[in-house]
C-alpha cells in the first residue's frame, strides 16, 4: 500500500486522454507516465522497447477473435500468449514500483486495476463523440489522412483496449462502473477536463 | 435558447444524486429543482401533483414488460399511457420554463435531453456500487428495511428510469455517451462530487 495519490487514465483513441492527463500532472507539478512505462518495463523484462510496443496489447486480443488452432497456447501461438503475459507483469511492476515513487499520472495499462486496494487513486474515463474523435484523429494525432481510415483506426483500437482490459481485469473498459469519474473532452473540453481533474486530485490529496 | 447554464442531474437510486445536486445548487447560490417541478407542472397541466407524482414514469414503462394486450392503446391502457404522455408534455415544458428564469440545477426528467441545444448545460450522471446504493437506501432514505428489500428498490427503480429515459430521448440511461460527466459517489464522497460540480460549474458560466 502506498499513501501516494495516483490519477489513473483510461480514454478512447482519439478523446484526447494522454494530452489531458499530461496537462494535469504538469498543472500540479506531479509525474507523468504513458510510454514511458515502456522503457522501464524493458529494463525489467529483457524485452526491447520497439517489442514491447508493438505487442503490449495486441497477442490476447487475437484470441477474442475466435483463433482456436491447436497450435493455440504451444509453439509460436504459445510463445506470442506468455510474451504478451510477460510484459504485462512488467507493465504491472513497473506500475507498482512508479506508483510507490511519488504521486503521479499513469496513463492506460490497466493501471486502475493494478493499483487497486494499492493507492489512493482516482480513476478516470476520458471519452468523446466518434465525431470528435475522427477530427483529432486526422488533424492533431495524424494517423489517418481521410475519416474513414481515423474511424477504424479508432474502432480497432477501442476493441483492443477493451479485450485487453476485459482479460486481465474484472471489470469493463469504458463502462461507468470501472472508474470514479467519466469526462466527455469533446463537450467539456481539454481545458475543463484538466481543472476538473485537478480539482479533484486536490480533494483527495 | 437560453444563455443560463443549467446543471441536470441523472442518477442511480441510492446513489445520492439528489442530495448532491441540492448542495451543489446551495454552494453556487442558484436554484434547485426536483420534486418541485411536480407541483409546477401540476399547474400547468391541471392533473394532481399526486397523481403526477404516482405516474410521471411508471406508465410507457409497463409496455416494456411485454404487455401487448389488444386493450394496450386503447380503453383504459390508452388512457393512461396518454395521461403519461402529457405529464412528461407538462414537465418538459416546465423544465423550459424554469432554465429560461436562471441557472439552476434540475435532477432527473429527461431535462437534459428537454433543454439539448437550448440552454448551457452540463448534463451528469451520478453512480455508485449496489452495495453503497442499498446502505444508503436503508438508512438514509429509510425506504426499505432489509438488503432484499433495497436492492430490489434499486433495480426496479432504475429500470424504470431508464425505460422511461430510452422512451422519451433517442439515448440510453446510465451510458457515458448521454451525459458531459459522471461521478461515482460512493467512491469520490458527496462532497467531493459536489466541489468538482461548482468547479465545472465555474468554469462553464
Amino acid at each position: 500500500m502506498c499513501n501516494n495519490t495516483v490519477i489513473t487514465i483510461s480514454r478512447q483513441f482519439g478523446s484526447g486522454g494522454r494530452l489531458i492527463g499530461k496537462q494535469v500532472a504538469d498543472k500540479l507539478g506531479i509525474a507523468f507516465y504513458d510510454k514511458e512505462i515502456i522503457e522501464l518495463a524493458a529494463q525489467k523484462s529483457g524485452f526491447a522497447s520497439d517489442f514491447i510496443r508493438e505487442n503490449e496489447q495486441k497477442l490476447k486480443a487475437l484470441s477474442g477473435y475466435g483463433v482456436t488452432s491447436p497450435l493455440w497456447g504451444s509453439g509460436v501461438w504459445g510463445n506470442l500468449e506468455n510474451f504478451e503475459s510477460r510484459i504485462y507483469a512488467a507493465e504491472a511492476e513497473t506500475i507498482e514500483h512508479i506508483a510507490a515513487q511519488g504521486p503521479c499520472v499513469i496513463v492506460g495499462r490497466c493501471a486502475d486495476y493494478v493499483l487497486r486496494d494499492k493507492c489512493n487513486c482516482l480513476n478516470v474515463f476520458i471519452y468523446a463523440d466518434l465525431d470528435s474523435r475522427v477530427k483529432r484523429i486526422i488533424e492533431v494525432y495524424k494517423e489517418a489522412d481521410d475519416e474513414r481510415k481515423a474511424l477504424k483506426l479508432a474502432r480497432d483500437t477501442d476493441r483492443l483496449r477493451a479485450r485487453h482490459y476485459r482479460y486481465y481485469t474484472d471489470a469493463e473498459w469504458g463502462e461507468i462502473d470501472s472508474y470514479h469519474m467519466c469526462l466527455d473532452s469533446a463537450r467539456l473540453g481539454t481545458e475543463r477536463c484538466v481543472d476538473v481533474l485537478a480539482q479533484a486530485y486536490k480533494l483527495m490529496d
